[in-house]
C-alpha cells in the first residue's frame, strides 16, 4: 500500500503556518509523503498560485493537493474540494486556485462544499482555514476517507473561474501579456508557440524577432506613459544558445513562450510586471 | 509503530546548516518525519523564534522539537532537552527559547543538561552545536533513547526564562506593544482580547478604535521623536470584512491580538517593528 | 531495508521547479526520504553550490545526491552521474559542480554520461533537465538500479574540474579571498587555520589580527580602488567571546576559515562580496 501523497501551496511563506499546516496534516496521516509547490507565491495572487499548481500537477504522484491563496477565508466563499478524472482531490478555497489544475488532470469528475465539521480541527478560527479545514480534511481523504462524506455536492458549473490571460494574432504579430515571472525573473507570455508561429511563421531558431513591451503597472492596467520599450532578441531552443546577459524567446519546460535573459534576469532588468502587455513581431 | 516525529526551528536560513542537521538526524533516525517549523527567524532573535514554537507545538504530533536560535553557541550557556507533560521532548540551547513552547505542552516534568557525548557526533566545534549536539541527541531521542540517559538532571527553576511583552489595561485603552510581525506584515501585540474588552467594553465586529503607535526602535528602545501615530480602525471578525488596504484589529489564529491591512502589509505601510508600543483605546 | 535517500540542491529557489523535481522522484520512489540541500543558491554560481554540496556530504546519509546549477541546460555540456568510494551516487550537470563533493566521499569510483533514455521522463525539455533527466535518474537509481545502466562510462580525468580559491603564505601574512558568503553574512574564506598558523604562528584565542580587504567586485575582478579597507579583529574560538558587533576570526564548522561579526552581518556592515581578496596578518 503507498504511502499517503499530499502536495500543498500557498502564499504564507516559509515559517510558521504553513509548518503547522503540515504538523495538523501528520498528526491525521503520521506516514504522508508532503510535498511543498511552494509557499512563496506573491501574497493573495491567486493567479499566480494557479499557475503554479497547474504547471506542478502534472508530475506529481495521484494523491491530495491542497492551495491556499485565499484573500477571502472566512467570509462566505466556499472552501471546497474537486475529485478530478486522475483520481486527485483538490482541496482549496473556491476562488478560482484550483481550477487550472484540474484541467490537467483530466477535469472535474465531482465538486463538494467542505461542510462536514467532523473532518474539521474541533476548534475552527475565521482567519486560518489553512490549518482548521483544508488541512485536516486533505489528511482524512489522504487517509482514505470517502470523497462524498466531506459535503454536499456542488456542481462544477457553479465553482469560481479562473481566467488566464490570452493572446491575439493581430496583423503579422502576437499580442499577449507577461503571465508569471519566476525565481530567475524568467517571464512566461500568454499564448503558446504555435500561436505565435500562427503570427509570424516557423519559429526557427536564431530567428530574428522584436518583443514591444508596454507600461504595465502591478494591477494590471496600463498607463500611457509613452511609446513601449522595444528589445531585440531572438528565438531559441535553450538560455546557453546567447551570449550571456542576451535576451531570448523560447518554448519553457511547461510548453509556453517565455522570455530571459540568458544567466540573467530579465525581469529586473528591464523592470518587467504581471500582467504588463507585450507584443511579439519579426525584427 | 509511528514513525519518529521531529520538529526543527532554527535562524539558520533555508541553505546549508539546517539542512545538514537534517542529514545528521536521519543518519540517526531514517524513517523520522522531520518537520521544518521555520529556518527565517530574524538572526538571533530568541523571542521570535519561542513565539513561532510557541504557536506551532499545539499542533505538531507528539515528539521531539529541536530549537536552534544560538547566539551564545560555543560558551558556557547550556545545551538542554525538556520533557514535558505530554510528552514532547524539546532540545536546544538554555536562552529561553524554548520555555514557552512548554507551557503549550502542560508544562515541564523535567529537565536536563545534555552532556552524554555517546549521544553527540563523534567530533564537536565551538560554532555549530546543531549540527554536532542538537540533532543527534534529538535524533537519539527520536529513535527511543531514553530521556534519562541525556545528562545530568536540572531544576527547571533554573532555566534561563522567556519574558513576553505583556498589555496593561489604562486610563480607558489598552497600553500593548508589538510582539511579532509575520510574513505577510501582521503584526501580532501582546496582551489578548479579554484584556482588550476589559479596557474598552465588547469587541463587537465593526466597533470604530484608535491605535496609537509610539515610537519603536529595533532594540526596543523608545526614541522621543514627536506624538505617536494614530491609525482609525475597526475590530473585526476577519481580514475580507473590510476594503482592500483597509486596516483592522482582529483575533487572531493563535487568540492573540493582531493589526493588519486587508490583502496588505501594514507593518511596510506604516514601518512597524517589534517592540514599538502601542495603544489601543475606543475612537 | 532502509527507506531510499535523495539529497537535491539547486539554484531554483524555493517554489516550482524544485517541488515538481520532488514530484517526479517520488513517482518513480514512493518512499524516498528527499532532503533540500538548498535552493537558494546563487543564480548561475556554480562554485557556490559545489562548496555547499561539499559541506552537507559528509553529514548525509548513504545516498544518491543530485545537484543541478546547471547555466548550459540544453547545450552539449553533458549530463553525469559519479559513483563514489563511500558508495553515494553524484548526479547532475558536468560543469564541475559536483567534484569537491566526491572528495568528501572517498573520491571517485566510476562516472557516467546519462544516456540511457529509459530511465528520463518520455517527454524531455531543453531548458529543465532537472525534471526531464536528473531527477527520474536519481530516483531509478535510489530504487535499485544499476549504476551501470545510466549510460556509458567516461574517464573521471575527463569530467570538467571546479577550481576552488587557495590562500597563499607571504611576507608574514596569508593572501586569502572570500569563498563564499552564508545566510549570516558570515565570510568563509580561502585556506585552512593550518595555512595561517603557517604565515604568522600559533592561532592562540584573543590573539590580536588585522584583515586588509582589497576592493572586489560581484565577478571576482580587482578594481584599482585605493587602498584596501583594513579591519582589526582578533582569533578566536566561538562568535559569543566578542562584543555584540564585534568582528571576529575563527576556525569555521567546516574546517575552513571565516570571518564575521558576532551577532552582525559583517557581509552587509563591510560590503563583502565573494571573490574579493583579503590579507590576514598579525596586528
Amino acid at each position: 500500500m503507498p504511502r499517503p501523497f499530499i502536495s500543498f501551496l500557498t502564499d504564507f511563506g516559509p515559517d510558521g503556518p504553513a509548518p503547522i499546516c503540515r504538523g495538523v496534516m501528520l498528526t491525521i496521516a503520521p506516514d504522508a509523503q508532503i510535498v511543498d509547490i511552494g509557499h512563496h507565491v506573491r501574497k493573495y495572487a491567486i493567479r499566480d498560485g494557479a499557475l503554479l499548481l497547474w504547471s506542478a500537477v502534472p508530475y506529481l504522484p495521484v494523491g491530495v493537493h491542497v492551495g491556499v491563496v485565499d484573500p477571502g477565508v472566512g467570509t462566505d466563499r466556499r472552501p471546497i474540494a474537486i475529485l478530478t478524472a486522475r483520481g486527485d482531490v483538490l482541496v482549496g478555497p473556491d476562488n478560482g486556485l484550483l481550477r487550472p489544475a484540474t484541467e490537467r488532470l483530466g477535469g472535474i469528475r465531482e465538486a463538494r462544499v467542505l461542510e462536514n465539521r467532523d473532518l474539521w480541527l474541533p476548534v475552527t478560527t475565521s482567519t486560518f482555514h489553512g490549518r482548521d479545514i483544508f488541512s485536516p480534511v486533505a489528511a482524512h481523504l489522504a487517509m482514505g476517507t470517502p470523497f462524498e462524506t466531506v459535503g454536499p455536492p456542488i456542481d462544477p458549473a457553479e465553482l469560481v473561474p479562473m481566467t488566464m490571460p490570452t493572446a491575439t494574432v493581430r496583423n503579422g504579430g502576437l499580442d499577449t501579456t507577461i503571465a508569471f515571472i519566476d525565481d530567475f525573473g524568467n517571464a512566461r507570455l500568454a499564448g503558446w508557440p504555435d500561436d505565435l508561429a500562427a503570427a509570424i511563421g516557423a519559429l526557427e531558431p536564431g530567428r530574428a524577432l522584436v518583443v514591444e513591451l508596454g507600461h504595465g503597472t502591478s494591477n494590471g492596467a496600463t498607463s500611457n506613459g509613452g511609446p513601449p520599450t522595444v528589445v531585440r532578441t531572438t528565438w531559441q531552443r535553450t538560455f546557453g544558445t546567447v551570449a550571456i546577459g542576451e535576451p531570448l524567446l523560447y518554448q519553457d519546460s511547461s510548453g509556453t513562450i517565455s522570455f530571459s535573459d540568458n544567466q540573467g534576469n530579465i525581469a529586473a532588468r528591464l523592470g518587467l510586471v504581471v500582467d504588463q502587455p507585450a507584443r511579439i513581431r519579426p525584427a
